[in-house]
């Protein structure tokens, strides 16, 4: 217990400044990413939407969704796996609910829309749901739990992930995906607190991050089919991801993936696609955005004040022999934005290689450096 | 990883039919309670109303919630830390969202009535949210997820738990509780999917019931104030539960809080009033619930359909060796509740000989057996 983990480490944030992390600046990763996704046939407003969340994504250090993803996003569409040009739109609609049908477009597009307009009919109900279906992998769940901060509202999101690598509780055959649960609560002089959490104990990305680097996971990752720890991260193929707190994970992810994939129609269990394996199947992805207005709960003020009480008790506790700072959810990604934002986001150069060879393929300026 | 807990067994449940456990048949322990609740100065429509919620929280297994409490809510009402005439109110309201204030009634009254007005505005807007403040310990967190089921609706709860032994990540100050998430699904053929999990690895309830036995507890369960496992169940009061996947499950809890607790009005944090050691001051407690009607997304049949697939295929997944069956959550309440409806609820001789003073006290029957 004395060294605690960081609660939202990227899983693939280069340690230091050195010889193989290129600082890129958000600006330059968001003109890339906007024109090679023009260049594969997305319109522009739409590629620059994309393109500022993706951005947004990896200014937080959520890199395992920043512009990592382009290089895979981008073979999706030319394989057909995307719908480039959506018509996106409700299904089902009351005053306090909708659901919107994403049309295989771009999940961030689809998400985002969803966000929108559960903002507006929070506004009037003092509380909103909307879900998505044919939607697709939007990105960090914490970009969309933080949307409606700045509208004094908390969001709460639910998604399922796009790749099955957990099974129930006892079992072997994947059904579940890592599903995760992101919050996001409005506070004053403080930072919003903001959750993001996967429903197992490991993110899958962070599994082939260890892999990629050859080493060992932690017990309490994997298990592999004989119930025992799986460590070897080079037969992560072989095991399963296991949820946190044993079968009271499993029930999360469960009841995560019910909310944000069967109450919409979109996938869940066998139905899951695996989009890393997968890049024409529509994945029928399905997300939900619960947003509820401070201003109907007597007002964000007094909400405010007790929020930043609340996050000031809590980092002033105490601390355990060791620990040197009593960490909120979503704080360190807070740091890391104002730092990246002046400093360049760090990628590793192979990937800014690899970059270069998609800007090659899409005839686009390479990213800028 | 061979063996697997029971997703939802209850804490004190006696093991066998011996010598030391009586069988009590549900309507004598509702009976008892209702009388036990009038004596005590509730209306009788009050106490029955408890009286029926406590028995359900028996006969479905959840012990720690059901007749084993009556005896110290009783204390709490007899020392004036409860208002027998409550004043239950609407506070702040739109449509699809309501703040009830209990004005310290019974917490199984004021929750009630919450999740009622939750279903009737869900019935409206498709979704509604419910909040409580000044309300108290209302039994199990499943009880109130599952009561929208029978509308062919979901429900989702949070509450703040009565008692502080949750110190934040790295902490030692106890700011957070159990913090419980409960969900109630709609199945077609298949029973209902129903979770209902405390945020931290074992509930409060469960360290109490192995001090109790002379039993050590599992490590992970607790810490002590250097950071190292407690096992000593004789020792609890010297540390802290752990939250379910560390850092994970404490922003869980929070989280929970805030939702359940800030947002309403109610105790959070320091606030929280440990109703197991005050008997007089008001806990203000807070729960919601989120309701979320089926007939809004596209039907109640087609999502229970799904719902049994899934929950066929979960139950049909390849086990891992020596797991002789996969559970969904809920599945061996909704078996405990069948058995006990039949054959009795499980009692420890010791509790019911309690009771008997408590009858004595209050000049009521003992209760029947």
């Amino acid at each position: 217990m004395s060294k605690l983990p960081d609660p939202d480490t990227p899983a693939n944030k280069p340690a230091t400044k050195d010889s193989k992390t290129l600082w890129i600046n958000s600006p330059a990763l968001e003109r890339f990413t906007k024109e090679a996704f023009q260049a594969a046939g997305l319109p522009e407003e739409d590629a620059a939407r994309v393109a500022k969340l993706m951005g947004e994504a990896d200014l937080q250090g959520s890199d395992g969704h920043g512009i990592i993803r382009l290089a895979p996003y981008i073979r999706r569409i030319r394989s057909g796996g995307i719908n480039v040009q959506p018509n996106i739109k409700v299904v089902h609609e009351r005053a306090a609910m909708a659901v919107v049908d994403g049309d295989n477009g771009m999940g961030h597009l689809v998400v985002s829309r969803a966000v929108e307009l559960a903002i507006a009919k929070a506004r009037e109900c003092g509380v909103a749901w909307v879900g998505t279906r044919a939607s697709n992998h939007a990105g960090p769940a914490s970009l969309y739990a933080r949307m409606p901060i700045q509208h004094n509202m908390i969001g709460l999101y639910f998604a399922v992930g796009n790749a099955n690598h957990l099974p129930p509780w006892g079992g072997m055959d994947m059904l579940l995906s890592t599903n995760p649960i992101a919050a996001g609560i409005p506070a004053g002089d403080e930072p919003a607190v903001v959750l993001d959490m996967a429903t197992t104990v490991a993110a899958y990305g962070k599994i082939k991050a260890k892999a990629k680097r050859g080493e060992p996971l932690p017990e309490g990752w994997m298990i592999d089919r004989q119930g025992k720890p799986l460590t070897d991260s080079s037969r992560s193929h072989e095991g399963f991801l296991l949820p946190i707190g044993g079968h009271k994970g499993y029930g999360l992810a469960l009841i995560v993936g019910l909310l944000a994939g069967t109450l919409q129609g979109a996938a869940m269990g066998r139905d899951v696609v695996d989009f890393n394996a997968d890049f024409t199947t529509p994945t029928n992805t399905g997300q939900a955005i619960l947003v509820i207005d401070l201003e109907a709960f007597g007002g964000a003020g007094p909400f405010k004040d007790a929020v930043d009480t609340l996050v000031r008790d809590i980092r002033s506790s105490e601390r355990l022999p060791n620990v040197d700072r009593i960490w909120l959810p979503g704080e360190q990604s807070h740091q890391r934005r104002s730092d990246y934002a002046k400093r360049g986001v760090p990628l590793p150069e192979a990937l800014v290689h690899e970059l270069d060879e998609l800007a090659n393929q899409l005839s686009i300026r390479p990213l800028d450096r």
